[in-house]
């Protein structure tokens, strides 16, 4: 393992300073605009700085990949517990590869999750944890404008979601930019 | 459904003023402080504020409730393929309830993780969507603090997930705090 100290003293001096100047105290538990969001885990990206999503408004779902699949639980309480009637997804990329000087190699930038293959990360499982992880769907892509499609499409498709709008980005870590993914 | 007007344009003009002044396109892939944040999905908790999380140093995995079970895909990803080396879990609850006059009525602002049975909103589903759900587990829960240490649990004995720090939190969200919860 990497010789890292513990983010927790960072993370509790935070919070202390933001408890001190905190004022939003009295905000509803249902969502004010009716909004789930569901986005990568990615560390480049902030989706409440990106769509400017304020405090209390939406849900804000998080995974590797933000893959609908995997939000699907929440989804269902977002929509029949907390009356969300609309989706957003933010999957992302970084659209520049950077190549170094005339090797080869390429610092990947994109989301991790075009960076493997579900075969590949069950094998290093394998070897690394001694563990068969069959059971696990790791949900890669091989193309980030895809996925936000094949996600909305399964969204659409499945009887547990109601029939809300859905709309679809690609986050492009680089510029900061969100680009709308046509369904 | 209730009439709302669609967020869309709010996000896609926020993110145009977002993009207009991003200086941070340089950031690398691995998040730099090697944390794994599993928090709720709550509207009213923000973790990038209330932990201080700078932009690239952290994933972020939300769900409903912020259970750890529902993120195993996430953290094993986030762990075998980036790096991360510490976990920190917040799931929230807002300690005081409203009591309205001297009638039986609270309103309910603690986490809605904490307002249903994984029965009551099975049997939602299937008035609602006329859908039987009972393959999926919802994964409410009773007692906040309680919840908080049982994922810690899951994660210390899950062979799938690497033995580093876990730390827990329960944030209040009336007052912004975070109080840490011993595992």
């Amino acid at each position: 393992m990497p010789s890292t100290s513990s983010i927790i003293p960072e993370y509790e001096a935070a919070n202390a300073e933001y408890a001190a100047s905190f004022d939003k105290g009295d905000l509803a538990l249902p969502p004010s605009r009716h909004v789930a969001v569901v986005a990568c885990m990615d560390a480049r990206l902030d989706p409440a700085q990106v769509l400017g999503i304020e405090l209390g408004s939406a849900h804000v779902i998080r995974n590797a990949g933000g893959r609908a699949i995997d939000a699907l639980r929440s989804i269902i309480i977002s929509q029949q517990l907390l009356g969300t009637r609309e989706i957003v997804i933010v999957h992302h990329v970084r659209q520049t590869p950077i190549y170094l000087c005339s090797a080869m190699l390429i610092i990947q930038t994109d989301c991790g999750m075009l960076t493997f293959s579900d075969l590949d990360l069950k094998a290093k499982v394998r070897k690394e944890l001694d563990q068969d992880v069959e059971h696990i769907a790791f949900l890669p892509f091989g193309d980030v404008k895809q996925s936000v499609v094949d996600d909305i499409t399964l969204l659409k498709k499945s009887p547990l979601v109601l029939d809300v709008p859905i709309t679809g980005y690609v986050y492009d870590v680089k510029s900061g930019k969100i680009e709308k993914v046509a369904a």
